[in-house]
């Protein structure tokens, strides 16, 4: 199949510079980064696409892992020991380096959202905007090894 | 900002052929496409990335609109009379026609994924698979001009 190209219709603002900034455990608690507030920046050409947003509560963003090395198939999360295959985990360094995050939007003006619940770092060029429906929302769901373990120390 | 290009890591089976195949009132409700099964096959040189996945119980599929027109920033989304910013709606008409879905993996068997709860057409280019975690279900979530309306009568 051949490349398919996209280009940015916004950026993120964050108050992580790096990956390294960002708790890799958080990830794992469903409010972990609850309190975490930014912005995403529509440029001005796609302003428009904004209107009736404000009326969702959370939305989908679509970003690039701008700070991701080249795509690997095995990895190995932060604070793990395992390797596990890429597709199985959400981490930055994958054949095709795209991020999804549902953040909280809290205020539009004009082509900026300001939004909390961010995991994203500083600069993250945005892809996508989508309002968060009903669909996204699943429950009853088994989330492998990223579960917690019962009755065991961790080390 | 560049163009950023990405090559697919595997295509969609799907019982819907085109979008006309999709009633869009499914869209609105939380479990309109629960029965719906399908298959996601990952190309052999990306197999070994699948690792794991079995141990989640519904993954995000981010995938290419891969029948959609020129991005749009406006919208009218089908059945519904206002016409409505692109980001505010989940049209495959957008500047960059990437869809992002979560469906139930039902078995995984080699570099084919056999799932339920989609809403894909048949031939959609895959870009990313990633586990659904607690993350990325929301609760107390506003749906803006896609809640049900109370007590209008619809013509």
């Amino acid at each position: 199949m051949k490349k398919i190209c996209y280009k940015p219709i916004g950026v993120v603002h964050s108050p992580f510079r790096s990956r390294e900034d960002i708790e890799p455990m958080r990830n794992t608690r469903s409010r972990g980064f609850q309190n975490v507030r930014g912005k995403i920046e529509v440029f001005p050409p796609y302003e428009e696409g904004l209107k009736d947003i404000s009326g969702f509560s959370h939305l989908i963003v679509l970003f690039v892992f701008h700070q991701s090395q080249a795509g690997r198939l095995l990895v190995r999360p932060p604070g793990r020991r395992s390797v596990r295959g890429v597709f199985a985990t959400r981490s930055p360094h994958r054949p095709n380096p795209i991020g999804m995050t549902v953040v909280k939007l809290r205020k539009r003006r004009g082509n900026v959202l300001e939004i909390s619940g961010l995991d994203i770092v500083e600069g993250s060029p945005v892809l996508d905007i989508k309002p968060y429906t009903p669909k996204d929302r699943k429950s009853s769901i088994r989330t492998g090894f990223l579960a917690p373990r019962k009755g065991r120390r961790r080390s």
